[in-house]
């Protein structure tokens, strides 16, 4: 019997690094499938990010069954996609594309994949108050994620005050009056007050990855009552996941969005349940992370 | 440990019926590669053979490690390439295109496979006279592979006879005065009676093909002092290989040489010696020969 074969791929900037193959491969092998997933990086081929449209098309002459999208094509993407899913739409970012036929349709697999994360992660975490560092595209996720999840409010903060502002309006014009606001940096630290005992921390800016070492706020605004979710997963272990830890706090490292929204991608190309718990092994060994303690998921 | 991942494909055009992607991809499962062979048919794809090129440069971009050629590209790929092996620049007909980086470079293993199954269905057939039905792209292609394999003369013979006359002029340049000319149809009777005992007759015309059956030459000018290599692989026995065993001919089918040409692309594409012996099982296998009598090889 010829075995089900599946071609997909990862289109962005300096994508070389991506543990998505691995990710990938290493569940479909288990589940005795032909799978190759291609990194399509846009700095290797010398392409603007304005090319995802032809290679999209190109990858859907070419065999391929889907691509995953990374920064900076998830918005640009858009205008060559045939159909959104509602989460697509909603975000107005697509990280996965899947062909059906000669159509393009996109999905966001960020959104579930951060969601089943914490789901997993911080299961009995409160969700009364939840203070959000950064509004950009990673941000614009979790915070749809939290809010499924039932969260009462999201606070937005972001260096640009006009970025958190323009993704609260959006957010509560898609989960409804109160459900979320923008607040200035000044105010974290009130606001992690407030939070205290009812709700944490989302961290989603980029401080804290090898390229921006440090931490996104001062370590003593962390509370004991407060959980604190990383979106950063490199490196695993943050300079704020660290001090979270340190302070008391419940902590959720980035590692299982990575791996959830990837399974979930699996999913959307394969049409089969990928099982998370063993595609969470490799994400760890994958990593360099042997410690029992890591805090992935 | 990763394996080792190859992404290659097929262009052509009504491609959907080969068995390349079964005898590639069985062989690389023994040998433990990641190995996924694509179709990109022309008629699927509503592209016209010129569209080759940019199909070559696409493949190029999104990951592939190379792609065979076939009816009607292998000549208008050429054009698309950055190199060329000597027998694909000797042919002028690329059935094979490896990416070294950037670079595309187009090999012919059309040459190689028909020789190297020659070579072992019919080891000790005499090559003095040759006669070959056939000058098109396949007639090409075996008739360099008989004179390299040693043919004292090779005499070709096309319904066209200008296309005929074009094949053995460029076979003299290539190979040296007569060692190859032109004939037509009213001679094939004589030729072959001149060929008895010393040499045989190679078939590259489409006749006895599923959708031409039927025989290319009447059967009664077949002697037993001649040997017959069929290029038709489609079905596996054509009339004229029926037609030849009952006269008692030694016989070559053209599953040998499909088998022969993918091994070499195979070893093309990953640098890694294929088993010959066990990719013409799987052919035979995947051609739906049971018999112990079948022609393949």
């Amino acid at each position: 019997m010829a075995k089900d074969a599946y071609l997909v791929g990862l289109i962005g900037a300096g994508v070389g690094p991506s543990l998505s193959p691995a990710l990938h491969q290493r569940e479909a092998d288990r589940q005795g499938l032909r799978y190759l997933y291609r990194l399509l990086d846009l700095d290797v081929l010398g392409r603007a990010p304005e090319a995802v449209g032809d290679l999209v098309r190109a990858a859907r002459d070419l065999g391929y069954d889907g691509l995953n999208i990374t920064h900076p094509c998830k918005q640009l993407v858009i205008d060559h996609l045939d159909a959104l899913s509602p989460q697509a739409e909603a975000l107005g970012a697509v990280n996965t594309v899947v062909f059906e036929g000669v159509r393009a349709v996109g999905h966001n697999t960020d959104v579930t994949g951060f969601a089943a994360s914490f789901a997993r992660g911080l299961p009995d975490a409160p969700l009364e108050r939840v203070v959000q560092l950064g509004a950009g595209g990673a941000g614009t996720a979790v915070a749809h994620a939290v809010l499924t999840l039932g969260a009462g409010r999201v606070t937005v903060v972001d260096a640009v005050p006009a970025r958190a502002a323009g993704l609260a309006d959006s957010l509560v014009r898609h989960f409804g009056p109160g459900r979320a606001e923008a607040a200035t940096l000044d105010r974290v630290a009130g606001l992690l007050g407030e939070a205290d005992g009812r709700g944490g921390l989302v961290h989603a800016t980029p401080t804290g990855m090898a390229a921006h070492p440090g931490l996104p706020l001062p370590a003593e605004l962390l509370h004991p009552g407060l959980w604190v979710a990383e979106v950063v997963y490199r490196p695993l272990e943050t300079e704020l996941l660290r001090a979270a830890v340190a302070r008391g706090c419940a902590v959720l490292g980035g590692g299982g969005m990575a791996v959830f929204q990837a399974a979930d991608a699996f999913r959307l190309f394969t049409g089969r349940m990928p099982d998370s718990g063993r595609m969470l092994a490799d994400f760890s060994e994958l990593a360099g992370v042997e410690s029992s303690g890591s805090p992935v998921g």
